[in-house]
């Protein structure tokens, strides 16, 4: 089962990288995550929509080869990044490769809500018709106080969260079983 | 009274341009608007936010030395656009130069919502703590069909929108007055 | 294939309830929709929930018999109405009826936005632990001048909004079968 | 300056019954707070709204006389409480009670969210036209995990939490002098 994660932040040292990069090493027995190469995505502008360059292209053929997404999301003024809706608004046009694919979200941060209003935005714009995703109902995952909980390897160390996260795993891939 | 604009949409021919370029001729005689030039903002990141481009900076300035903010958004995915979301995310960091700035918003589509979904959300960014505007309660401008209300020359000509815009611009200004 | 219906408005001409009747005789062939009796539920109140009134639980039964839920919501304040969320909030508690439920949204308004807001919070809603409904993704039905499309005998006469009824109905039993 | 308060929670030992409380007894100096008995709204119908019962009446009475509003929220189902939007659904219709009246907005929740997302949803259901209220932009009070922070006698005892309060109820004095 192949799933590719989009990660809304550029930082280099993100915690939702960091994540990502967790559960990648967690769950291979389960699927193989390939983390998408956003950096390099232009600012999307319909009127280049046709003929966009070729790392949009890139992107866009890896999303439609995969079973599923994975979307790690910081928060950003009560809403995802510029940069993650800037990737979404790419994949929603012209071929739309989002469409009936399964997502499942995760999100981290310092402070104690765990991007929880990014994600109530997400959520509606992963429903809108462009993009049209199967997104795992429920299942939220906000880590909170995250700077306690992953290690200086960059390793989530925080059990419960841990335990928390195969749950939503196993839900995740459950739904994607059901919904293909 | 200046008022800088925010555009969210790229492509030439925006109907969101050519609202803020009407609006800039019409209400000339109350508030003068200047449209900021957005296109070459790169990619928030939150690494740079310290020493950011010269290009980051010199908006910021001009966000600063405002009155208010205007700003037009299309609606890309039941959200604002990743270019605009990027624009705002820049403005909301270091010196936060949209803290208390009194905004309007006004928003075309040419489907019948208007970008309805689009102002739901942006309010909700509005209201962060990183941006903290004071965002002009009500007043909310959904201009569906826009292309039949738009002529060749770019010019608004249905006569009930234009005058629901110039309601709308007068409380603008009157909320500009009072928050200040 | 039962279906329950949840109408979330209480006047005696409400559209939404028109709606409603005109489904259940249109779509007679594919689900059997039975419009559930919330004119009688009292105000939900945590410290009598776990000892409430006949009336929820002779509604919760129903509701956990069916296969699907159809809701037909109006907007009130960019929101559903408290009659409707109340009924929600039943729903949500001790046995939790609505969890896995498939859910079709509809909602019709004289205005020109066919309660789009309150479809927008709805779906937040369902997405929440307690009711955690399998939400039909998409297929948003916002139904707007409905005053010019129901006739005086309260059917929906307007062909481009039947004709997208058809398929979304189409799409929700598909759903109903994909998620059980 | 009297301020009434709209609490959103029918049960006996509610957190946010105890905060609003205590808030009344601490800003005594400050703002007259007076708790509105909205136990026994009936639901509301558009059918009754234009002969309303004299509670009804009442209540909205109480509200035009004041100079602004505290709103005390719990979160049900990732929204306000149907009993909330239900007493909002009577003040937004016929008189309008609430149309441009000072809104402050407090949560208290059990959990750690603190009632984020029944705050987003409120906001934009405050911003409707027939509401129209000028709620106090940012000043975001989530009092997560509460039960560990109101003693036995229902008093709120958790320092950073009573002066953040005081932080936000200043504003809220503020804010009502500027707007009105």
């Amino acid at each position: 089962m192949k799933v590719v994660a989009i990660v809304g932040s550029t930082r280099k040292e993100s915690y939702n990288k960091k994540i990502t990069a967790f559960m990648q090493k967690r769950y291979t027995d389960k699927v193989e995550i390939e983390i998408l190469p956003l950096e390099n995505l232009p600012m999307y502008n319909e009127d280049e929509e046709l003929n966009p360059p070729a790392v949009v292209t890139d992107i866009k053929k890896k999303i439609t080869d995969s079973d599923g997404i994975l979307i790690a999301t910081p928060e950003y003024n009560h809403s995802i990044s510029g940069f993650l809706k800037n990737a979404i608004d790419w994949f929603s046009r012209v071929d739309k490769v989002m469409v009936n694919k399964p997502v499942m979200i995760v999100g981290c941060s310092p402070g104690a809500l765990g991007t929880v209003r990014a994600q109530m935005q997400l959520r509606q714009i992963l429903n809108s018709p462009g993009v049209s995703a199967f997104t795992l109902p429920g299942n939220e995952v906000f880590i909170g106080a995250v700077h306690e909980k992953i290690n200086e390897s960059g390793n989530l160390v925080h059990e419960p969260t841990i335990q928390f996260l195969d749950t939503v795993m196993n839900n995740f891939v459950d739904w994607i079983q059901k919904v293909k």
